[in-house]
């Protein structure tokens, strides 16, 4: 089984090396990436020394031939085109932009600025949730695997949703995200000495993930919500935190019943006892999950956690790789978070 | 001018000290710790070598007699009874506890733990909150100093609370800290190690400063508002960022053209024009502000940051005392912050 | 194969849980720790929520009899009696503290307080420093796990040293190391807060390494050296880089092929083309060297970088553990950084 | 009195413009940037509003007659240009660059990639360390204002260099760097997701300021004296280490003695009783010293702290202002380190 990483030296593209490293079913053979293109693996990130690829060159364009599964790591606009050609070509396709994560097109030109093309692949494209859309995937040719902030987001709010317990037509998160969500990046707001002590919200009122969100969500619940999304950069390189302020008739009690009987089997979610932490989550693919009512105020407090990297992208992708190939869906995923 | 820090060796006292080491005006004649009692101020902390108190040793017990202003940087129980005696000794007192911030005595067992002695004494204390009760500050004798994320979230919502333009019942504040809000205690929480990539919510359904919060807005208001509250530890050492969801009618001009009235005049209120940073205000009394409206769902998000320990805490108290002892407002207070 | 860890609440003792896990072959049967004696490991450390372990229960002592393998990561103290027992009890031994890594016994009265009661059992053990001693640990009893500054330092010097290449009498190490290398211990210096921005060297004139240090390379090279050692603490994690200033008349290019000869074959030595990086060896077992040579002033220059808690503690004690038990010396050890 | 800021936009401008805020006795009229030309100083920096340069204006180019004094925080090359230009408009001239600390101008070429076109000016400038120098500046017309890795060596030297008591001919000094020292440029390494839980050497075999620190020892040694100098670059935004390791006969207690003949009266250097830290440091003049003595290896160690950007760059820069403008030495500079 030979696979290609498109964009393999921002973030999420060695992310996806690391991890596939383990696997001996699988043989990378092409990454792409326009800034190291003709450098070795090793040569551009010296960390890859002694990994199997570390000889593997950088090429500058993607071969959509000579893979059988392909990785999207690339911006949202070439990976509309992208996906396109490999769709033709018969390939797995798992895509780590946004270009087909959203039914309405009509939401492209509006918050990433480019008509979506194909809005016929629109409804062949799968939404990579695994833990919605499982059984969409298993027979899956286009992954549009998720939105960081959705994750995180949707995951925390599945339960609530799918059970109509959602009472206000507004939902409220507000969102910490890791400094490496804005990618591999030169910008002086994310150099160290500025980032360092730092803390703000950005993109209050139109974040991209807020019309990803609110689309699963009415999928989910058959209800047009809205939600009020404030992101936040705290200074960690990786990690996510969503706190869902919603408005529930559920008692404390239902609700984490609710929850446990939604997530006590999945694998990949763990409902904890306190709030959820990111570093507990770091470098590993789950989600951590804690929910608390306020019976003053009616609403319900939802924290969900995880590595914007990991379950939020790379990882995620692989999961869904795992269910598409038929392996263990946690096979090579297993893997604890470090500490400390 | 004699002043009194008790409980110098906290992280609130230490600022008092650095902030006062400035004032020609006056003497710091006692310093007091438990923890470094007998020891000069330099030997415990060196960096304050060649500070004109390095020799200053602390003492065990405060002199409630031998100083005219008194700064308690005490636990909450021991400031309730040292503020009697000193108010009985006719001292001016600047306390930062939390025992007379609060109008309605009835909270005090339930979120402290303790039974208001000295209810009478509520009805003396002066909440500290500069901007808001300014007038009644100048002839104070008690003044309760604000707790860190009211200040924050009482300024970001003053003028919308005095102007009766809050909707809701409910205003949705989710706020981040630093670690130094918890104080200069020993926990495995706050080590470096641990808190290091970490960043998690807490008390979500009970935090002492929620009915702080909720007590101020409604004098300011003349309303009962529930606060749902969020407070958040994130990996830095100092500053305060409070996100908060409002409902309101107000359009963003009209927003902002109200914040413009309130604040344009107030030294210490910087009226931003993108959302605020917690490192824009770290070491400053300055609260920085940002108002926006997210008219899809008609609510409008406020961003305010402070420096806990400055702003939230010690410089506030210095400001206070400025006004008592007829000082200009922000003498000695009006430091930029240190970048990067 | 049973497990037991004897300190396992420790970072050392976590880390070997966590790197563990990934045996079919091994079953931890016994986890002590005095201070979360008789809780599950998922209650003091929800970050093992869907471990295999996650039920297992701290014990508060030690049962000699029923694992086979024993990681100890106790102080050393309790770890000298301890191997003794076990020692006797047939057990294999692979002990993380200090109590059997130095074969001069004179040390232990002056750098850790205390007579050592069992020379014979200093014969026995095998410092583990696999690349060094790859021999001798086959057939061990009980392994001496090295300190992580010497790790670092001395596969650092170690082909320099067997050459017979190091021309003054003197060798100068600065070494960083990250603050979990002080252990899971409450200091003020520790919190966050207070190390946050910091950096400082530390027990400049005597350190419990430096002796570690030059016994061994007496042991390599025949040769009495001293150690000039200053060690640092810097804000992070994890981490540790030790930089050698050593006197040779080898030029730049004899040293790189001398290195190159010695560690091509090493899996876990990873020479590289520039100074290395803490950052790239987090996580990891490899040990990262960059050679370099002043020619003006006649010194080698050498950067070598470990993660303190890995390579310089539980998984070189693992890889010991995979060359006793007779697997693959990088048997489940090969998992490269997470990045960034 | 009328300042000009050339460069006004990098760290040293910026931390030159808070400190200046200070200053009734001076007017910043002129501050110049390529990247803000145009942009008022709030609208580059928010952190500026309520300054009172809130409203300068960024200028393209520098006026060489409008100022009295000009601080240049310009690259090498364009200051060894303008600093001509000024010295014959008669100016008084405070060079942040190098262009003019080394008075072997041989050294330029070879490390800064210029010829020094005006080998008469070198003379006349005075390198503006002023405990070394404070003689010279008084009457100064150019400063050459020291670099940062110079400057917290020097004065961890100085009283052995002046005293003849430096046995070897080779000094090895290690030191630490935060980030902020490569100024506020864009690059990959000093994004915060890869800086962050790195640390690493750099130039190790060649470094611009070793050729500074030689001619500079030198001068007050008279002996030549090579320095083996490794720079280091830690997680920190500013704050720098410096640790020297140099043989020498006197005993710690002499060396003791010696340091503190030489520093007591010094007001901002301060003798520490145990190694000493950036922290303490941090945003302000001081320069921390702590010299200790290994009888082993006959090896002293001194290590030395300075803020890169305050003493070592800009506040620095202020003092030399202060001596040359007849105030007093320490005025605007006695600010205590924020703490934590």
């Amino acid at each position: 089984m030979k696979v290609c990483i498109a964009g393999a030296s921002g973030y999420t593209g060695i992310e996806l090396l690391r991890i596939l490293e383990l696997y001996k079913e699988i043989e990378i053979n092409q990454i792409t990436s326009r800034q190291y293109s003709g450098k070795a693996l090793k040569e551009a990130f010296p960390f890859f020394n002694k990994s199997k690829y570390q000889d593997l060159i950088f090429a500058e364009e993607v071969d959509a031939t000579s893979s059988d599964i392909y990785f999207l790591c690339l911006p949202h606009e070439p990976s509309l085109e992208l996906v396109k050609t490999l769709f033709e070509n018969n390939k797995i396709i798992i895509d780590l932009s946004a270009a087909y994560r959203i039914k309405n097109k009509e939401v492209y030109p509006e918050y990433y600025g480019f008509e979506h093309r194909f809005p016929e692949l629109l409804e062949v494209a799968v939404y990579g949730l695994v833990e919605v859309f499982r059984n969409d995937i298993k027979s899956a040719k286009i992954i549009a695997n998720p939105g960081c902030y959705p994750t995180a987001t949707i995951l925390g709010l599945y339960p609530l949703a799918k059970e109509g317990k959602i009472q206000d037509d507004t939902i409220i998160v507000n969102a910490l995200s890791g400094i490496s969500g804005a990618g591999r990046h030169l910008k002086e707001d994310f150099m160290y000495p500025e980032s360092f002590s730092n803390a703000y919200a950005y993109n209050i009122t139109k974040h991209r993930h807020t019309p990803e969100m609110e689309d699963v969500i009415k999928r989910i619940s058959d209800k047009d919500v809205k939600v009020r999304f404030t992101p936040h950069i705290i200074p960690v390189s990786r990690g996510m935190l969503s706190t869902i302020t919603v408005k529930t008739d559920l008692s404390k009690k239902q609700l984490r019943d609710l929850y446990f009987d939604y997530y006590e089997k999945e694998y990949f979610i763990r409902l904890q006892d306190r709030p959820v932490r990111i570093k507990e989550v770091l470098g590993t693919n789950f989600c951590d999950i804690f929910v608390d009512k306020d019976e003053k105020t009616g609403y319900a407090v939802i924290t969900s956690a995880i590595d914007n990297l990991s379950k939020g992208a790379s990882f995620q992708a692989v999961q869904n790789m795992n269910i598409i190939l038929g392996f263990e869906e946690s096979y090579n995923l297993k893997n604890l978070p470090i500490y400390p």
